[in-house]
């Protein structure tokens, strides 16, 4: 006979249940999350506010009453886990894990409403547990693949970052002596100058702010053109790896 | 001897018929359709209108003449098709294809002016006619290419527009809570910040919407940067894919 | 013994010399294009105009003297080539071609005042010379490739192209609609909102023009992520041909 | 035994001592030099200047007593490498290589405040000796595949952009004469147009300058879309490159 604990374990934790995963308890929560998220989009809305202000509180309520119980079952249950065995030093342990913590701080501010902090923010975070859906269907594959790709090339990866960090910062203090003297209320300083070599290198370009001199210019258009480079360079990493990935997939033996 | 309606039909549906297919019926009524897409345009602009409504409404009732002429037809030889063979469930099945309302929504607002419906948007789908086109590119290889591509890396691509509008949504809420207090009448409500979310991270950066404060700026770079990862990873997801058609054509075998 | 026609024709037309090409010529020439393209940029900034009129316009007689005397060079030996050997038919023949047409463009001007039209911009495209250079570096098989992946390519291209401008007018069109209510001296035509959706969909994003109605940032949204696949695509395509190319040349026999 | 200046050399050289290489003295001097080009950045922000104006001076003569002193070892215990042997002239040749430049050129100043002009700017350079860190970690074989591949493909890359300045000079010139009626004090001159062009180009549009006449924005159309080509040509080139690489490194005997 199984234990109550099991059945709400395998429940709560559908992917861990190697057999007949039920994902029915998932895709609830994960409903749930979505219309929590969309309430926090629309409740923004000051006009939408004002007219359904009482349905969004109730809704709050109810939101925070299955997501408590849903951490406290999980609590109750990760001891079924190997990792988490022990009842004391497995569930402190367990409850110290980042998705585990994002549950506590999306329930959290509504028991604790004197801390002061609006940490309301932090259940938007729950939205990344849409990815959860993935595993219902089929696009655990693509994930992945995407997910080994970006692992595999991190090097790379890394050194373009480096080096668009680094251009970022050489840039960012150049532009600043070249454009104070002609604009010193726009570029006053060099967080300021990074803020725009950010937003030009990533070929945003607000235009809030972008130099006048034709130093600063030349500045400007020189990293506007390593921007270029900025974008073919992941690329060309990111395209290779998955030419490579699928490569490796036809000829396992290569 | 050939029927009138076969005859037909071997006019209206040139790419059904497989040998000798003839496509001047079809380069013609594109060219109308050209020529319909190319008056709405021009028509838009005042000046052009005030000198040439007479020349328009004209070219109009000739259009919608000749666009149900080619619909009563299409509906009259439809039957020749193996799927529409039934006389009246047929045409009745073939009348519900996607392309045959859209051929119909773009002139039935000319037959009913008296409907309370506002017409002028129903006149925009006669627009999606455009699309035709695609139907000549329908032979050569390449049109056909990209798309098995795009259908091949569905999983890969659907992922990745997954976690972009993840990271759109939990950007533009917490933008929101950083910036509200600095611009209340610009960071309005969690949707406004979503419109300026995608606008930076798709590259554009209007510079109608940007953050002013510090946090504000450091999330909108983060979000600018991230950009070029929405860039980079279909262009690489893509890049293999075609990488990899080609080469299954020359290696059929493996 | 070599006639002068055939020494000149050497001189002038050195890629056409099978053996011993001397580039000197054509680096003089270039050399000449380059410093014109340069006077053209100065001689618009007000300030170096006023001081150096003088020189500029010594120097336009200078040049327009060399390029005249080549052009007519050029001309008087062309018939040393097979495809243009008839004295009067080839000459016209030759003098018909892009190449030359430009060249007689690039001096005609100064010859013809009276004509009214500024043509001098056209002077401009003789920039394009500067790709002869190529030739004499070792780069030539550079551009080689590039313009056979393009050539290769072209149909991909040329869908991706077909299906980024009917993208381009339905959105336009489209976008008149939702905003000419909100906006009606920003989004006056379909043409204007044209603009605003080629400036969007190229994610350049000037600011001058954008939607501000729900709607209207619903499809600015759209067309902004649409940008992103206008992007990958041809990309996509470009780095498959490369990889293709390279691929061809390491196995010949494939 | 060994020599003190031998001793010396290996701890300022670790990279060139093939055995046991001592990097902890790269690190000290890195992370002095990270923290100098923080100094840099935040003694930029009038507020923090004026608070801690005291402690930026300080670490300013700390940092460069610490630069002369590793500049003068280096200076003294560079005849220990082979290329720089020599007393007088390989200590001369070494001071003329460019790194030796650079971190002369970042304590000068301090020494020579007489010299009237700001050379501070030039310290930030040595933000790039940041890259020897990679040396440390197992990031290098990253470092060295780009380099390899840009190396590589340096002659395809370079006709790219020499077809892209091309591109930008025409289009600049052509720019400014169909819009300089128009916004006489916009476009004032062919340098500023291309201002105008390499922003509009390289995709980031920030809004200062663009085309408002008909011929002028068909042209910014034009080189807008143009700038997708200028994304797509390197990145597929780079993408290439890449895969060719890693292809190469898998069967080496091809």
């Amino acid at each position: 006979m199984i234990s109550l604990k099991k059945r709400f374990y395998k429940i709560v934790y559908p992917s861990d249940s190697r057999k007949d995963p039920n994902f029915t308890f998932d895709v609830v929560i994960i409903t749930l999350i979505l219309l929590n998220v969309l309430a926090v989009i629309i409740e923004s809305v000051p006009e939408i506010n004002a007219r359904f202000q009482r349905g969004f509180e109730r809704f709050e309520i109810f939101s925070v009453v299955v997501f408590t119980l849903e951490y406290l079952i999980r609590l109750w249950t990760c001891t079924e886990m190997e990792a988490y065995k022990k009842p004391v030093t497995g569930r402190l342990k367990w409850s110290l894990t980042p998705m585990a913590l994002i549950d506590l701080l999306a329930v959290l501010p509504f028991y604790l409403p004197f801390i002061g902090v609006d940490l309301r923010f932090i259940r938007i975070f729950r939205l990344f547990r849409i990815f959860r859906l993935l595993k219902i269907a089929r696009y655990t594959s693509a994930l992945y693949l995407i997910r080994k790709i970006l692992v595999n090339k991190k090097e790379e990866l890394f050194v373009t970052l480096l080096f668009s960090v680094s251009l970022l910062i050489v840039f960012s203090t150049l532009m600043f002596y070249a454009e104070r003297q002609a604009q010193p209320e726009v570029f006053t300083s060099i967080p300021k100058s990074m803020w725009w070599a950010v937003i030009t290198l990533t070929s945003v370009g607000y235009g809030d702010i972008y130099p006048i001199t034709t130093l600063g210019r030349i500045l400007g258009g020189l990293i506007a053109i390593s921007g270029i480079g900025l974008f073919a360079l992941p690329t060309g990493i990111l395209a290779s790896g998955f030419s490579d990935e699928i490569a490796k997939r036809k000829n396992p033996g290569k």
